[in-house]
């Protein structure tokens, strides 16, 4: 079998490695414009920050890893076309344009950070948040930054901003939407956080946008709203868009965002599939089409595709883009659906609400938590899960995604068994009292 | 309505308080042996060890605190019979007999450490860890010990070796099995504990029982195998029984252990209700009686005792008994059947198991994290976990605890979406590699 796979990321390289695991005579070529592979995008701002020594940590394989294995990396190569009833990629590499068969062709093209076309977003200082490159560029840049804005208030702008400040930079945050986490969080979650980010000294401007970037060469200030703010760097944090080019030029089926696959990952073309942030998944709450623009998915994308790619049955599933943050010492997590975003879809829901904490209440160093649990009012079911602590939220989240595929209902949660020891627990958990907060609303 | 309620542990209290919330006008009244309410138990060690600074700190609430809330609580008194088809309790209170009747009774009486009856069982020096007073005594008696036997390595015996280490006494732990947790782990489990103790400088002798206590008066020396070790201190965590005689004396039905009820909590007597560790649960895997001496099920079962009585719908759910323990830095935790609990009962499992990291590989500070899951040949469901790490345990424990009740197959496990972040997790969740080390041995 012949497979070539275009793109580097969580996607491409999962089902490089588990078609060989399956298939070990499979001849795998991966395409990739990147020069570093198998790095993970979300550490950016923890090198930033100092938590990470180097760049070089979170590079953790090499394309001679890949070649061990047995799976060929062209890197900084560049496709160019995809001429699927001949079942040819053109790519060019180092400028000499090339062709490689396929007889299955994985697209895992991802995402590219979204620049809203503003005055001066050219200028030298004004940095997305994507590759490896990105992130040496930034910290090559703060050696000389006293000021920096952050347009987008999302995880990893709200992570940057975080690292930024923490190596003495003065930090703030400008958001279109009324609150930060616009995605993940509801409004008054969210204000948690900003709390945080703003008892730590990052300024924090919502319902502006980001008017534009005024320098000559290099940026000097910013204009939001009717202010200019000093500052010599820009972290544009302002999301990303699906990269489906090539899967146009290949012909297959587009949705409203992305590459549209069946549950075998496979496009409208039978031999080409497609993973990670380039296609659209279905929500496990609506059962509509949505994104998932995280590695998690991207992996278990990955790993349905060369199972079906290697004739194994599998099945991807529906998501609820669990999530997990962390901001200084917050921890913010959240899955299924927002209050928010029930509205939007007409579902009724009932809230439950809980602040405790993460350790018996007498024993040292418990910090409080923070729980909103949003239930379906028709089926009682939990929908929706959002958690802020200092401790212990990314498992309980994923406590709650358990719940959630399973289809638990709030009176079930309300009688959940849970582990307790007072240095890790409070003998009720904290899900237990946003359960009962529910369920006495219902 | 007159709702008498023998004990002030955690069953009791919540019995108490959920009455009161739905039927404001009910008199309650609580009798207990004990002089200090609504303190934990399992916060004793921590004491010791010096976590937490004094046993004050533990007792969360005073008698006073309950009848602000119209519950009289009469400590230090004790019960001497129930005569059932009178409606009466018959108590002494500061050596005087007394009587009380009532029209719903709540027995709530726990459990006693079981001291096998060895010579110089009952010198000065040996102790048990149930009350707040036996942990006084033991942190009395710490300040001119400088070796410590602990017999009974179990969660408690273990926490309180940790702590009596911590505060620069030798110690020695003798346990009759051949493993350390003998009841929540399995043997290779419970070897990454054992070795973590002796690391610490705790000496473990397994297989042995403790012989017998010497001294004159205070212990000196005990008798351990062929072995003479010196100490100045026991501590016997050798099972705790359940307390069964007054439910005896009521002519409540006994089942092989511990008072038997309906899931309303009800006895075999209509007007008689048993929570906590004196009654028997149905084990969620097997449907067969077991016990579950936790707070936690104390709780819950104290919770639907209540609403029993003030006539609202509840149901008790049959038990996984979720535990964690922190001994040190160790998180120690497990849920549901155990591999050798699977082969007693005759069920076929199949094994997967995870040895990963709490972060991701590159992020500073992760842990080695080590899982076991237990499946199901034929169902192929999940009907156990372990877990052991010195981070982010208890709500892995209890995201397994919540798969296990809602009948999740390692399938379903699989796939599952957990979040992710660097700081608080891998990409691929330790729990997914367990899953995916269990499909492949089906």
């Amino acid at each position: 079998m012949n497979v070539v796979i275009i793109g580097s990321g969580a996607g491409g390289l999962t089902t490089a490695s588990n078609i060989k695991k399956y298939s070990a005579n499979a001849k795998i070529t991966i395409l990739t414009e990147d020069k570093h592979i198998a790095y993970s995008p979300c550490a950016i701002p923890y090198v930033i920050g100092g938590e990470i020594e180097k760049f070089e940590n979170i590079v953790m394989h090499t394309p001679k890893d890949y070649e061990r294995k047995g799976i060929e990396v062209i890197t900084e190569s560049k496709v160019v076309d995809v001429v699927a009833n001949q079942n040819i990629v053109i790519y060019e590499e180092k400028g000499i344009k090339k062709e490689i068969s396929y007889e299955k062709l994985v697209i895992a093209t991802g995402g590219t950070p979204f620049i809203p076309p503003i005055d001066g977003v050219n200028l030298k200082g004004v940095f997305k948040v994507r590759t490896i490159e990105d992130g040496q560029s930034i910290k090559e840049w703060t050696k000389t930054t006293k000021q920096a804005v952050v347009a987008g208030a999302g995880a990893i702008g709200l992570e940057m901003a975080f690292g930024l400040k923490e190596i003495g930079i003065d930090v703030t945050v400008v958001e279109m939407v009324p609150q930060v986490f616009p995605r993940a969080l509801d409004p008054e979650m969210a204000k948690i956080v900003q709390e945080y980010l703003e008892e730590n000294g990052i300024r924090i401007i919502l319902e502006k946008p980001l008017g534009k970037i005024i320098g000559n060469e290099k940026v000097k200030a910013v204009i939001i709203g009717e202010e200019q703010i000093d500052t010599e760097l820009v972290i544009m944090s302002t999301g990303v868009r699906s990269n489906i080019e090539l899967a146009k030029l290949a012909g297959c089926e587009i949705g409203r965002w992305a590459i549209l696959t069946n549950n075998l990952m496979q496009t409208s073309i039978e031999n080409i599939y497609a993973v990670g942030d380039c296609v659209e998944v279905i929500d496990a709450i609506t059962g509509q089409n949505t994104l998932s623009p995280f590695g998690t998915t991207a992996v278990r994308q990955g790993k349905v595709a060369a199972k079906s790619i290697a004739g194994i049955d599998a099945e991807s599933s529906p998501v609820l883009n669990s999530m997990v943050s962390k901001i200084g010492a917050l921890e913010i997590g959240g899955t299924g659906m927002t209050e928010t975003a029930a509205k939007m879809n007409g579902i009724d829901v009932v809230i439950g609400n809980a602040k405790a904490l993460t350790r018996a209440r007498y024993y040292p160093g418990g910090e409080p938590i923070f729980i909103k649990l949003v239930c379906e009012k028709n089926s009682r079911r939990i929908i929706g899960c959002q958690i802020i602590s200092k401790e212990r939220v990314a498992e309980r989240v994923d406590a709650m995604s358990i719940a959630i595929s399973k289809k638990m209902t709030v009176d079930e949660l309300l009688n959940q068994e849970f582990s307790y020891a007072p240095p890790v627990s409070m003998v009720i958990d904290p899900l237990t009292f946003a359960a009962e907060d529910a369920f006495e609303k219902f």
